[in-house]
């Protein structure tokens, strides 16, 4: 059994991490911390927990999670970054679910997340933790940036497209994206209350939201070049969980001469995790709700326009499942072990 | 026209405030206080109101409050009562949204809302403002306390019962409420956050809440005597807004005699915000969205057991459109004046 | 692994029963019939099941019911009557989540579900399926009758009230319910619409409720005397899954001496699937979503009134899972067998 | 006072009719029609409109809609073409609300509606009834198509890039757009049931949506040329009311020079339910709810990209407020009278 800690489990990414490894055959969940709740039974928080999580929060200090195989951080951003050295010096594996290892560039994470990057050296050695692009990565990797919610669908959406060379004007790709409210975690605030976002729809971060460089750099990577451009407009969703990304994409001549279906399809085909779905098909986000899935329909409504349908939830594929998936695939496990649990619907 | 001034207008029963007050016709607003928000336009803060409020928020200081006609308290318990003695002195007319001057019993109110009561005197003069049980006191008023949302729909749901003495046991009632989210107010919190408050249902405030004693110290006045105790459970419906109560009594051998829906309708006959329905029926919170209407129906559902089902919309009669109610009473003026709007449905 | 067939999987009952059990590790489903989609692949409807169920629906002759083990009737009231004494007949076990076998009095059948009873003796023969309150009998069951989803709610929550004589004042319970709208079914109606249940909620079927008959009959049972009887008032909820029960009882002097926590901690000790909340507690329905789980809070708010708060989720503790958890009793399983997934949370 | 009718007022753009024809102070409604609900009271079928609208359902033949000065269809589509000719006669105007009078090409009516088109004389009388776009033609017509709700939006957004020639590549428009479910009006279907829209989002008509040709159509006509391309994607929003249109057009050398911000706010000065956002702002849906206002906000998140943000609520500007409006102008009334409602917010 994997020995397994939590970083800041208290947000919605903790608590979904806590419901799929609680379920996992290989796991055991030794510590999960939180400053400001230590001493709290995680079920008191989360009565959803109850008589399944055992454990109360503690302290960092006493966590004892260098004596960990593998430690999540589920916690704002810059915490993983000063911890991370430590426990790699002990041999804790370590996946990050914020945002400290997944731009390469240091500039621009200082400019995005608003704090210096304090581990570059880590950082260069950090693995994107997208299996499904970088499995192989993973799979030797200490240490591993899990994507952002938004990317993920981002990249699976437009990868097979980037991946042929020539297919689609990459200087131009547009990413229209909706998201639950779940996407911006268990924080007080005005913007996510219930009466402020119920019974509404709007764009934000309409001038840069910081998933847009993410998903440029990790665009570039899948394309290999550096002439992509991928506008992201992201919207808020009046649901809790569910991400749903249309993209569009020119193509060109030689794009429309390809069978998008069949490109989509060859790309995709033995991964446990994506669906490809029937030409003509429009998924659903309760179609993956509480799951690890991501269903794509690919379509061509002008005859050089291709778009791109993708939906996950943003919660397990677009956070804490595609990081256990990491888990998984860092510690040689099946890689979907303990993931297999069907969409919940309605 | 009335020359009105809001303090802290930056709350929900604050913008609605400002939607019945901009489209009133015996209205103008001079002034609209927030110290946190000063200098900011409402419509900045609203954009709903665009085009239709020019103000911007102003400090107490700039408000020159003292030059209005009536001015309401759209802010936090104690505000009122700070300032209540110089505005009277000045001859402006009060109406206080919040709790400063709803509990007679100023030990009860310090219990409640942990503070001191400061202005004993002005309690004393202060007018509880349910215009349909206590209408000519309000016309009379310089100072209205303005009832909670929940206690507006239970006493006007028990008041025909308890009017006519002997009808029920008044020492057993219950109060089983639901509300919408927006009845907690525009404060960051997480218990109101989008994520946690869809798709789920529970009672809270299960130890006590505020509007217990409210109902209590009211209902006995209904009833004529202190031998009324009412029971009162609120849950929260993730919705925005409206309030549904579901009301229990047991009839006295003389309350089965008593025909109930005719005593009902008595009871509201002519008041032009109080909708009986006929028998059988099951108002809807939407029936009265965004509205200043109460429905209620009536049921005996077992030989000695009444039922009385009611709802309203808890920030407009449950509060601003209430408000406005007492304003016109208070004032002069028609007592429908700009309150005739007709809910919004679906 | 047993053998398992589903009559009538359209509606939400039936694509929940195929979510846990296409995970269930001792079943194999072998045939989900409808006359209406017979052909069509169930993932066709139901998406979520892409990958996890491969089955197509086929009429019910091409089913081969009679070779299965176990026989689920998903279906509209009336049709497990019509087939069950052939399938008896053939060795197979029958659990019918609609109400053909619930109520024992035919002539209440009749009078609630407007059709007359095919099959008294069977009636006769069949298992009130609440394994919390009826688990010996379940066990050796050919046929169980699954609780309707608000008479689950109801009965555990009163059951520890009413089990010792002379706690209560059983003729005159309350049951103050509000159930999600899935509820319903998947029934193309107009009250169901997105447009007429969202940011709503209204009390329904005030002049009597299919429920209460049930309800009441096994309350009579568990009391163990026929001077019960309880009101049961349902609302509607605008949200997918979930049931909430506040449920009032008056104490006799007898019952104002017992430690109430206690009563229900003792009776639901051991139980897997009932979680007795610590004194205070107000159990939310999205702490169970998707999870076989009660968790059930025990009040009491003033000296002669027990209030008791029960929550579940309607689709599986109140209808599949429940009737997965027979059906692992009739079987010889382990009780839990694919039934301990985490509620999903947020 | 104008004598005005509805033909089949059971639908959500019937009774948004109704809650704004019943509050207008120049209009009396005398008819209101509907075959299957003759003799119902309208305020049993919509108790929001107690006490406010006395009005029964007649049949048509009861109604005598030839004394009418105007007759609303709020019907299926085929209803007003069947009936214009006579009304028209009888020197009644109309304003359809369904799509008889909107698509110009009577094939491509039957393409898209399934019927023939019967009076194609009419249709070419007919106005279109956007009246920020067709003000005068709409103020000396007779007979009034009035838009479909997505077309509003995605034509007052394009309609400033357009009128200018030259600044964008009108051939690969794209409008992103996302509507709450009444938009699918109040038809008993599966796919707009609560539990099914609930908690999701998803893309729809992706093989072709009948507001498609209508929004081509009529983008050609602001552009005064043929060579306009909009791909329309509609998406599904768990929210009663509501359509956010996400708009993106390419900008073509001449394009980027100009003062994108400065051609809105030109182009729409002085009109009354325009309203141009600042630059860099993000509309809401729940800012224009329940009124007939259009907030529309332009971007360049690209230096060769416009973007443009739009929202109204799909049954007033995208419905019955936009009926109303044009009733104003042909009637010779204030264009603004009866409409000037704020938004409901929260």
């Amino acid at each position: 059994m994997l020995k397994v800690g939590i970083v800041g489990g208290t947000g919605y990414t903790g608590v979904e991490l806590l419901r799929i490894l609680s379920q996992h055959p290989g796991v055991r969940i030794t510590a999960i911390t939180s400053r400001k709740e230590a001493g709290l039974p995680v079920a008191d928080m989360y009565p959803s927990l109850r008589g399944r999580v055992d454990l109360a929060f503690t302290t960092p200090d006493e966590a004892r999670l260098a004596e960990c195989d593998v430690v999540f951080f589920a916690t704002p951003h810059g915490v993983a970054m000063a911890q991370a050295r430590e426990l790699l010096a002990a041999g804790v594996k370590i996946i990050d679910l914020a945002a400290d290892f997944r731009l390469k560039d240091t500039a621009e994470f200082e400019k995005w997340y608003g704090m210096p990057h304090t581990c570059p050296d880590i950082l260069g050695e950090a693995v994107y933790g997208l299996p499904e692009l970088n499995r192989e990565a993973i799979r030797g990797a200490r240490i591993v940036g899990n994507p952002g919610c938004y990317p993920t669908s981002v990249q699976l959406g437009f990868a097979p497209l980037l991946r042929t060379p020539g297919l689609v004007d990459a200087s131009h790709l547009i990413a229209n994206c909706a998201s639950g409210v779940s996407g911006a975690g268990r924080k007080a605030e005005v913007a996510t209350l219930f009466s402020e976002a119920a019974d509404n729809f709007k764009a934000y971060g309409v001038k840069g939201h910081r998933h847009g460089p993410e998903i440029n750099q990790q665009l570039r990577a899948v394309a290999g070049h550096a002439d992509v451009h991928c506008l992201f407009v992201p919207h808020l969703i009046p649901a809790i969980r569910g991400i749903h990304s249309t993209l569009y994409a020119r193509l060109t001549p030689q794009g429309q001469e390809a069978d998008l279906q069949k490109l989509f399809e060859d790309c995709y085909r033995g991964e446990p995790f994506v669906d490809v779905m029937p030409a003509g098909s429009a998924p659903e986000t309760r179609s993956v709700r509480a799951s690890n899935i991501v269903r794509i329909a690919v379509h061509r409504p002008m005859p050089d326009l291709a778009m791109v349908l993708v939906v996950e939830d943003n919660l397990t594929k677009g956070a804490s499942g595609q990081a256990v998936q990491c888990m998984n695939l860092m510690c040689g496990l099946d890689e979907t072990a303990g993931l297999m649990f069907v969409p919940v619907l309605p």
